[in-house]
């Protein structure tokens, strides 16, 4: 009998660990996982111009960047950010994402969260395309027992400028 | 004798807290003093094209974004970049810059400084001109009881993109 839950334990350990690894045989922690799961929530709402998965996820001290505004915002720059986003009618079709190599940095109650990402989607019924390749900086902290987003950087990968005029 | 020690230990009490607020009268810890002077100090350095401040410190499992590179990076990369940086000749003179509103969110063993950043010179010898604006994001942690930045984000403020093409 106790041999019998010995296996058990074991099997479980091993059914465990094999959940615990990538595709690409990289072990991936718990908290990992954990982490990316909320991000692809919110992601998965998100490229549908659902902006409440992003602001549900972040702390009320939030700190902000993006490419479109002029400076660090917080908060209440999201929520205005999400009215108007309510608003915008999307100008694609099948949207969607691949998060490319996440990576977490596990500080205890912080844990930090870095990818890249594309988004895929279709423009007035065409072949699927590329609409943007982003770098994405997420920090998480554990707050009052739960993680939240404390600073959210997005910016684009290598972005082709237009050239200053002279 | 004791009412001259107290009056001692109220001027500096005094004095310490008069140095711990900014210019606009914003309160500043001691631990957002701490972290700003170390950016100050291995800016003052880049900006100088001399990438040691940075490198110096950084954590050897530093990540790193900005807008040159395809994907996040780590040190062997950014050691690489500061090989090539000694070969680059500078294109303007009197490099100075401006850091906007520097932020700190505080975790204990971990300490985030956010900020945007102006980078003027002059090219050609003409006048001071903006060379670039930045979002900053750097994320310092407690190595061996010494802040150390693990994580780096710089990508430029609201930037001009070229027109795809069609």
């Amino acid at each position: 009998m106790s041999s019998r839950i010995a296996w058990v334990g074991l099997s479980m350990i091993f059914v465990s660990a094999c959940s615990l690894r990538s595709q690409k045989g990289v072990p991936v922690t718990a908290l990992a996982q954990e982490i990316i799961a909320l991000e692809r929530s919110a992601l998965d709402r998100w490229i549908r111009l659902d902006p409440h998965g992003y602001l549900d996820l972040s702390a009320p001290d939030i700190t902000y960047f993006d490419p479109f505004q002029d400076k660090r915002v917080g908060m209440e720059a999201l929520k205005a950010l999400a009215e108007s986003i309510k608003l915008t009618k999307s100008l694609f079709t099948e949207p969607r994402y691949e998060m490319i190599d996440p990576k977490i940095q596990d500080y205890g109650d912080v844990a930090l969260l870095t990818y890249n990402l594309t988004n895929y989607g279709k423009i007035s019924g065409g072949p699927e395309t590329v609409l943007a390749r982003w770098n994405a900086s997420q920090m998480y902290a554990r707050v009052g027992g739960t993680w939240k987003i404390v600073h959210t950087h997005w910016s684009f990968t290598k972005p082709e400028l237009k050239p200053p005029t002279p």
